[in-house]
């Protein structure tokens, strides 16, 4: 099977659980795009990072775990709710891939009307490994630093990510 | 002067020019966010490929050049002519950089009116490794395949990107 | 009162009570204008279907009436939240109305700040005819297919509607 | 070949030509969806109506013609120059088609990219009926209603549009 | 401490414990520009009044107490969830300022993560004078009027903004 | 005639043909909205200079002059080509005005048409105080000083608007 794979995600931020769904992925795929979604989005509880910054962590574990020859890191903006234009956005987004890789269920529904391949990925732990939690944890001074890569939380701390987090939880 | 250089193009396409700057940057700073602009626009006579197919053709020469660990590949969409916007929307898509490196003098304004150093890029035959120019031979069967990396050549013809240069250069 | 009627709506989708609607305007004008709301949103459990699927639906419905002579279906995408440029949006999109039929309060506010007569449209059964109540009924198998018109009901199944809003009120 | 044909145009104004056109598809398709384009763009030299004005223009011709119950008009919004996403906003704004009609270049790339199969249509008397030469003839009081319909050459000045084009003429 | 501050509020209505922070700060700054935020929002429970029309409120307190010689109001639209471009539209939208004023966490967070000085404002008494409590005082037929100055109380009655938020209300 | 007048303009930059103007309807009007248009564009050679940078050069002659109680500064958007919709916006973003003053084609036939009484303004040595003049003066070195207030012209020069405007003419 192999080919190029789509792992579709928001990332925020990358952690452990989204690095173990990336080896599987590559253990399959010569290749992977890691799509990084919602990308126009941050400064949100539930969209905290920017772009960039979510490019920088998945950048600086790739280059930790010396996998930049096979992943490719792209964003793409949201269609502010206008679904039936993601599929086309992705495409024209994206270089070529051979199927996509991706559990949400709207993501998968609109993949497969455009005819493109969509495979599960084994969750990892979810009840630990999960971006809602990691973000409350963030937030509220738990243990979060164990949940994503080294790097990840060198990162979060050096632009003080923490101190962002904790403002966001406090507004919404 | 070693850090992370920003070297923004639209590379429609990535010619020899566009790598030999890309080159002469790497010199100059350890890695390089390539940073592809006007990322929403394609299938026009001036802006005829794709984000996806640009990052494509980029990807393909890192590949084949062994500059996969040190260039960072970002998509940036234009603001639509509001250039007030640009820098801003510019240093929310990309990871962090040292300095950018740019010969277009409305991105160097903006980017210094914002603090950003800004350096220009020597041209390197620049009479013939020309993107204007590449795209109008590609359109009239000129000898451009010369111009550009032997990977973009080759994917340029796999996506048919000739017929469809021909076909746009007629509309305009 | 012979004249144009605008009936707006979303139509998610065309039931029995639209229809009940539009024959009951009819009645009081020479022609309507079918005026289909939020045109762009689809995919979605509030909004299941593309403004495309529901122009087929309406069509369907319309031919089998022998209606076509006498209604304009036209699609009008909603304003994102800026209520004071829908009702110039709605009117530069429409053909000329001699007054408006709703029963949605912010669009008879808005219609009526503008200057254009709104009347209220006699509901008809609405504890059984209602579009909320009917996507919730197909999503999860319930007795759909009796509050449509039977053209309505065959092309929700031939385009795999059934499906889709299963898979969407899992979503949501 | 029966089917459904997709006729594309911006119809600024519907002209003989158009009718000519419309009539040599419905020779070959059991319906016609006409599809207005750049429907949110008005009162420029080169788009003087708006989406509402051109429907009216359309379904008078339709009416007068005894073609209501075999077309189907839906206006579509252009992309703002996002050409990728052009067809994909197409399909989504309208009901199914077999095949497209259009002698725009583009419009045929771009759906022909997407796998629609497009034919093109047979001019008539080019040289008299065309859109830009109409328009121009209106502003400058030239001898432009026989060239349309005349339920539309009726409309036009009910609303205006003589005095409109000749303003817009004089700034552009 | 003398400059110019920024104000930032969205004034739904202006009250008066706006116009007690107003002139706090006019204790401190030499000049106020006034920042209406959320400008393109109107007709919605959260966001009745248009920009206009906050603009006429305030516009009619600053004549009646002799301000307008300190007072700059602009209208500042919010950027649809991507905060990452709010203070890069804010400071092209507005005049030059020393310092900012607010209250608003998210607002204080992006102003500050961008360089700017941000205080924070005394309440006035918040549990009366509140911008929430007082359009549902509107809506409700309640005392609102001694909450707002008497040049906004006639304004809002002049425009059937009572009515408005009446109608407002019952659709949320 | 006493009311209040709306004046519009881009003000690229805001020269003494301008402020002749405000003073011959300020002869005419109790008060006047000073509207600022294409508020959202700055950096071309057509428009140089941002929202903020306009308001900041009109603020500074009213306080001069001794206007700022007789006149309303408001931003406005421009709505991208969608005409339709530009007097829609126009009149939510600016508070209630009698009549509107303007020599721009395009305004008067969309305010016209929209129910808006419209009238012209005498120019005033139109051959000198130009803004398409001024701009290219102000990019060539040329005498444009003496063609704005003595406040505009300190401001430009303060903001570096020389060394801008010399930048944005290379590119074109």
């Amino acid at each position: 099977m192999a080919g190029r794979g789509l792992y579709i995600g928001r990332f925020q931020p990358f952690h452990l659980g989204h690095l173990h769904a990336l080896k599987w992925i590559l253990d399959r795929e010569e290749e992977v795009i890691i799509a990084i979604g919602s990308a126009q989005y941050s400064h949100s509880p539930y969209n905290p990072f920017t772009l960039g910054e979510r490019v920088e962590m998945i950048w600086r574990v790739l280059k930790d775990e010396e996998l930049t020859d096979r992943c490719i890191i792209v964003g793409v903006p949201d269609t502010n709710g206008i679904h039936s234009l993601w599929t086309s956005l992705l495409k024209s987004f994206l270089p070529t891939f051979t199927r996509a890789y991706t559990n949400d269920p709207l993501s998968a529904l609109l993949l497969r009307e455009s005819g493109v391949e969509v495979k599960g990925i084994p969750f990892f732990k979810r009840e630990i490994y999960e971006a809602t939690r990691i973000r409350r944890l963030i937030a509220e001074g738990g243990a979060w630093e164990e949940l994503v890569h080294p790097r990840v939380a060198e990162y979060i701390k050096e632009i003080g990510g923490v101190e962002r987090l904790r403002k966001l939880f406090k507004l919404s």
